[in-house]
């Protein structure tokens, strides 16, 4: 009998976690981008290698996409070609960092021009939704400022909300925009939307189809994440999840690798808001891996959330509640510990297996072969990265 | 001709800073509280230590109390014993964190009667601010939990939400309700009001009479203050300060010391976001002078923020303005740096003789005699300081 | 047959992690220090609840004391009484913060006079290591300053080390010193031994009997603790942990609390090093049980202690040295947290009991009436807890 | 009479700061670099760019290299063009951050070939540091691992030591070795040199032209800085400062930009430690223009330095001294805080005339007529960066 019981594991069943397209092209630091044999080139290998992930381990049905580094002629043809491969289109991720024009800011930019420009540029994003039939449209607002006295951080935010408004009226009835937040990088004195408070205020603004998204790798020193996580979905606007994990900054690694009790805690508040298999809660990765194998780190990315999700099921919530009201601190950890302490690995194997998978989706992907026929196959043409 | 102009004179004459009466008695680390001659014994002596401050530069009013370090029979005799010293009876400041009642929580706690319990402290309270004519009272909500598990973050953030709507109602007219934010501290894994977004949730669901109030010391490292000024104001819910400084967490030391140039864009947005001078947007110290001069060192404060204000009102709005919608950085920083780096200390100095006062403000209560006046009457009794 | 290999069984079982007296006293924040039923009077009690910790875990065979919290009038008598309960007397932790004459340092104090009277309380505390037979002098520096300029750093840098060599110089043969580091607090602008390079720099400047003591919460934000293990072990001048854990500040909670996989990357470390139940590397808890029992807080930590170190000897060195050798990032990866992930409880309680032990330490105190009988027993006086 | 009294500006006058060619080149984050019309397109454009922040301040006569960024066929040539415009070539940098081969590390890597050829490359660094006349070979590790497991810590910095002492080896009686330390990036888990004790303990085993290299942004968040030039100073082991200034990590600003108070703060006690003009202490610049003007940019900087240690010269040190000994905390703090806020600019301003400089060198520099020349004429050609 499995430590995971029937309730457990139709929850894991339902589980899924959309993989960002740009985690198989190339990623690096402002010092160096290593490439690596077998690297998509386009679209079409960046889904063929996505829909991988979710051949091994079930959990990866989507795709997000980034605009303009996933511009195609036929978002038709995309889609099929994903479906064809077990996959569906996801996320639409704008960009309005990396043109000459956003030097200075996109949607908060003093020129008006430029504005439009931005906002233009998230007018198209939603045609592509419509093309893709992408329900999300996740903005990260890459603008800030180096300098004090650089920029007007008032005049910023008040054409922030402008330029969201402009773009959240163009959203069809079923679509959604996501507003993520982040403490800094690219600016290095004032980001634009530095916090989940911001985030908050703005969509808020908007109205019920604007959520805020939270990257875990996005915040200051020692914030207490899970704690956001609940008053979010206290609030009701946690829309989506960017999962990686970091030491220092916007690190982008695996997700769970650098702190796994802190995974732990969030997927335990996710579950106690009631934001587990909940649609109005997506699931993503956002992460870079810039020195390991991309398609092995995305199936151990999508692996540690699912383990550490059936981790976080396991806890007694009777017995915590007790605990708790009793204020018996030691029992109340104790109860919460015992279920990150328990290995979930053997009987998510042996339940992986009656489903048809292999029990170990690692080293069912190394021994496939696929790897090396990418490395043989993708010679020419251009290595995807963050290139504009 | 000063360098500070007509215009610039009569903001800062218009400044008031009011002062925490727990400043004047003693205080210090968990290791150790060392006293000093001449502490305050009750209430009626901080008060007139207080009057000293603003007696040396005409900017600290108003005297914040603290319930129930400063209960007294009468608030009427007390209030008579501030206004004969020149000073007014300010913010009222609630206590839930030193009863051995709330060990797990006040406004939060799990047990309703010690909910109730901590409910009434703040009528309570609000009847001493009926008393003393105080217009705010400030809640600092000291809850959290130390170790993951042992409390229920999200009935926590119910409970307190519950517990405020109780307080909020007995509020006169004329009242409001502050409600800090803290970092971390005396909670050392959750706090149940850790950010401002928390604290805009909280007081955005109140009403117009309940705001934030923005503690300089309560931020995670390398937060971006002046944007939470900036953000605060724009949504119409900074409701005060508490300042100080800090190098690392809350070391509460004088406002200024650990980060000058922080203080100055901190007042930046105060006043480019209209907060300057404007009665919804009280000023306040809340700082422990563990080892240094009390008096002194709160005469320091308050001129510390008339400086930096001084400085702050200097920058030349159109330059700046010019060269941020030019994108010409450097000169935009300039504008700004220039401002921050002109010494205001001379011109302040004359414009205070103009007004009756000394120059020099540290000087002149120094030479006063006073401190060695209550070194040498205030012998017996117990110094004050936190203790319940 | 258990998962703990009998090479894994040898090591654990001679595993020691010494207590500190001070945790079972009564601790807390600058707001409140919460009392609770039992709380030792005095050392004799304080060494009492210690064994307790002994007796259901066999991990904790010494106690360490604080002078002159622990200042009795014959350390004969005292360590007969530990003795007799089953413990010895450990290390002697001196106190150079609580003096009112140490307000602006001790060892490093401008005055000499303040200098010599530290100095000698450290030839006090070596009189009491002869008389208990305690081979470490472990120095905490709490001396700092709050405001730039308060402080000659250089002076007080040099002083440093001059009164450390005439404590040194004090040692008997079998004696060492080990100096600890911490990055703030209770100082707040300056620590004069904020981090391991300044304790190294000094305690190599002494001798072959000076080493460097690491407090697992005495670091800055996001700082590499185990990196830190290392080196030190590198260079031969690791001698002692304090074991702690913490979210934001030196915040002394059950060591694995906060990040319990940090803890096992340190104590892979200690082994890699060579460190793990070598003499040379002490191993101690220095905690604070603000809100959870005291003997239940230190049995959870030395179990703490003892199940991450079952863990970090499960890592497969052989694998892991190949992955790393290889570049395999992922499977070098896979390796060090296979072995995190193992639940090693089980095997644990087995072994336990094969040696007498309880398996479950926890529930057999709990279940013990320790607890009921001191909280009955021990009415009046006053409890222990950091007053000088 | 100005306020800079004779002594001062002998001091100030020797001041000298050295350049990094590569401030000149395009340079910016992970996810975009901005090019700017008139940016160098080789070592000789960028020594003539250096030139003119000399011309205009005389402060900064000579330019470090980066290798292989600055690889030109002859360095005698590249020499004489360097003097013909008033500079000369100082620091040469090494580069192994940038080759396919180190993507595991160089110095440090478990291959002996790929550490093999490191040590060649700085070697060859040391040939062009033959050819220039350079002193110092500045050795920036950009080695670490990002995701524990990933690497073998202690094999690394053993075999740094060994990588070291082979690169030692060769220096000429005349040159030295600067280890830099850094936090972290480009990798997120481990860093090989991430302290200054690292670099110390590495840097003291080689010999005494092994120096450390304090870049001011490469510290953990909260670092007390000053501290750690205070104690490399006392050590005799603080080689040089890489100057610039950070909000969040290694954000590579402007020096002086983000905290004034700390580069006033880091720069008395250069003077303090008797740092200051003195040859084995060498002062570089170390920053990235991402969004404004390159060669202003630097003017700003050698400004910012000279500017703040005018006031750091300023600091009554009798004063301070007498304060300090007496426990004054507020006075001490106050002498050392007027001199911070004491408006040296217009002194300087008037010194630099009689000098024959522009009073204003960025107003001089900017209508010189020279960055509109630069823009017409460098066109064509592949603008310099950070590529390898």
């Amino acid at each position: 009998m499995s430590i995971l019981n029937p309730a457990i594991l139709t929850e894991l069943e339902k589980q899924s976690i959309e993989l960002p397209s740009w985690a198989f092209g190339n990623s690096g630091t402002r010092f160096k981008v290593f490439g690596t044999p077998g690297t998509p080139r386009d679209p079409w290998e960046k889904i063929a290698d996505a829909a991988q992930v979710n051949k091994y381990t079930a959990l990866a049905p989507s795709v997000a996409l980034h605009i303009p580094w996933d511009l195609v002629d036929s978002y038709d043809d995309l889609r099929k070609h994903a479906e064809d491969l077990g996959v569906s289109l996801g996320t639409v991720n704008s960009n309005t960092f990396q043109d000459d024009d956003y030097k200075f800011g996109a949607l908060t930019h003093e020129d008006a021009a430029v504005r439009n420009k931005a906002i233009d540029h998230h007018l198209a994003c939603i045609d592509v939704m419509d093309a893709t039939g992408s329900r999300d449209l996740k903005i990260w607002l890459a603008e800030g400022s180096n300098y004090p006295g650089q920029a007007d951080l008032r005049g910023r935010q008040d054409r922030l909300n402008e330029s969201l408004q402009k773009i959240y009226a163009r959203l069809g009835d079923d679509q959604r925009l996501v507003l993520e937040y982040k403490f800094f990088e690219p600016a290095f004195y004032h980001t634009d939307v530095p916090d989940w408070g911001t985030s908050y205020a703005q969509v808020a603004s908007l109205g019920d189809k604007a959520m805020v998204c939270l990257d875990t790798g996005h915040h200051a020193p020692g914030t207490n994440i899970e704690f956001i996580v609940m008053q979010l979905l206290r609030l009701g606007k946690l829309g989506s999840f960017d999962f990686n994990s970091r030491f220092y900054a916007d690190d982008d690694l695996i997700v769970g690798a650098a702190d796994p009790f802190q995974l732990f805690r969030i997927l335990f508040e996710v579950i106690r808001g009631g934001g587990l298999n909940n649609p109005d809660v997506a699931f993503m990765l956002d992460q870079c891996h810039n020195v390991e194998d991309k398609i092995l780190g995305q199936i151990r990315s999508v692996l540690n959330v699912q383990e550490m999700t059936a981790r976080a099921l396991l806890v007694d919530k009777d017995a915590l509640t007790a605990a708790q009201k009793s204020g018996d601190v030691l029992a109340a950890n104790a109860v919460f510990m015992d279920a990150f302490y328990t290995d979930v690995r053997p009987a998510l194997a042996e339940w992986r297996e009656t489903r048809g998978l292999a029990g170990d989706p690692m080293t069912a992907y190394a021994a496939s072969g696929y790897q090396q026929k990418i490395a043989a196959d993708r010679v020419g043409g251009v290595q995807s990265g963050w290139g504009a």
